[in-house]
């Protein structure tokens, strides 16, 4: 069977697929909202994602892997494919130090088995935070 | 007062300084080795940190971690100093699927005020699961 | 002296230092256009650049100095500072087959003592062909 | 034909093939060694490489061309097989103001699509100037 074309992915579906590996489920990874570009995910501040006590930042491994998911459901709404990330590139602005964020990817280029997309992660104001890119290799395996 | 030079670090300080960020405490990560030019971790899989329910990986977010954390500690053996992380670059090489983890960092380089440092994130049995590279901006504060 | 805000630079000023530099005049590096955000450079391929002798493709070590130049570039018009480059990251989409190329860069973020940019490599025809980002030290030197 | 092992490489063919790119030939590449595991190419310093005219220190993008060319030369020396590059990190650890360099490369791993390999920027007297990884799609076809 095809993979859906992005405007068949039900909030049901991606929030399923979003929240099937366990942690992101732990990290308690929000769908946002969606289009054929990209995604924009919502994570939420907690004490035990931070990677300072006292400064109460968001821990960088945190960071990459918003940036990772992001810019994996960026492929993911467009393919609906399996994915193995090849590799990412993360760039840190700011300490992160708000209480949400907000993270949003988009599709730099779907090729035959190689994908790659980008994401920004920003405060809920707006304040960018972190970047950065991830390339994928994606299967066409069905979605389930 | 000057930066404790690598000899000067006891089992019980970094183990200290590793622990402290609550997302380190919270995946568990151990200090297995360290001498001047790097570090050694330690991580045992669990459900939580799984990136796939049914075959049973390691998150690529976790393993971003483990990358970066290890790099950090390379540069904070050798100056003691506090660090931000500019960039990281993260490439997966093979699903993490093992029960346990070491992750072996190592200086590339310690600049003025930036420092760049690799690591391998590999099983038990040594099959490299993951490798990457972080650049650190380092501040000359009190080690506490 | 303060460094000069982008609406300072006269297309003279800006191409000299575009030119100045031994490898860039080589290549034929081009100023097509610039903002406070961002430049567009333009290059024509050559025998001499290739990375293939009858495929005709431009060097990805070429590519790569595009994404250098023009990352560079958007820090430059904006600051006017000297720079140093840190690090690179470039992705290759497709093969660099065409006769002219426009690199495209902007501006991710300049803080107190380093900046990130990206730049987009196309064809004139606007078929992405390298995309990549750089980070740099900047220093308040003068503008000559 | 099966693609060749890496004592099966002469010098002449492997310095046939890494003066093939017009590009590679315009820098004067040199083959200084090899083995299964990663190369060893030299550079001469001369005013067209230049990023900086007074300074006279090599561009950084023909360092970036150095990182991918020694990079990809450790997988050809191990496969044989024609590569595309997919992406490719650099770090520019101190200006590159000698006047010979030589890049050593490494293999890091060798997939059933995709390899990865890294790659030292040094002056003939060791110090590091630059450093990177590449990543590469390689395919099976005939050495010629």
């Amino acid at each position: 069977m095809h993979a859906p074309t992005p405007p068949d992915w039900t909030r049901e579906e991606l929030e399923g697929r979003l929240r099937r590996p366990p942690f992101n489920a732990w990290l308690g990874l929000q769908l946002v909202d969606w289009n054929a570009d990209g995604v924009t995910l919502g994570l939420d501040a907690r004490p035990e994602i931070f990677g300072h006590p006292t400064v109460q930042a968001v821990h960088g491994g945190v960071l990459a892997t918003l940036v990772d998911v992001a810019c994996s459901f960026a492929v993911i709404v467009r393919t609906g494919e399996s994915l193995f990330t090849v590799d990412m590139r993360v760039d840190y602005h700011r300490p992160a130090t708000a209480r949400a964020y907000r993270v949003v990817s988009q599709v730099v280029r779907v090729g035959k088995t190689l994908a790659t997309s980008d994401a920004r992660v920003m405060t809920t104001e707006g304040v960018l935070v972190a970047s950065g890119r991830a390339v994928f290799q994606h299967f066409p395996h069905a979605r389930s």
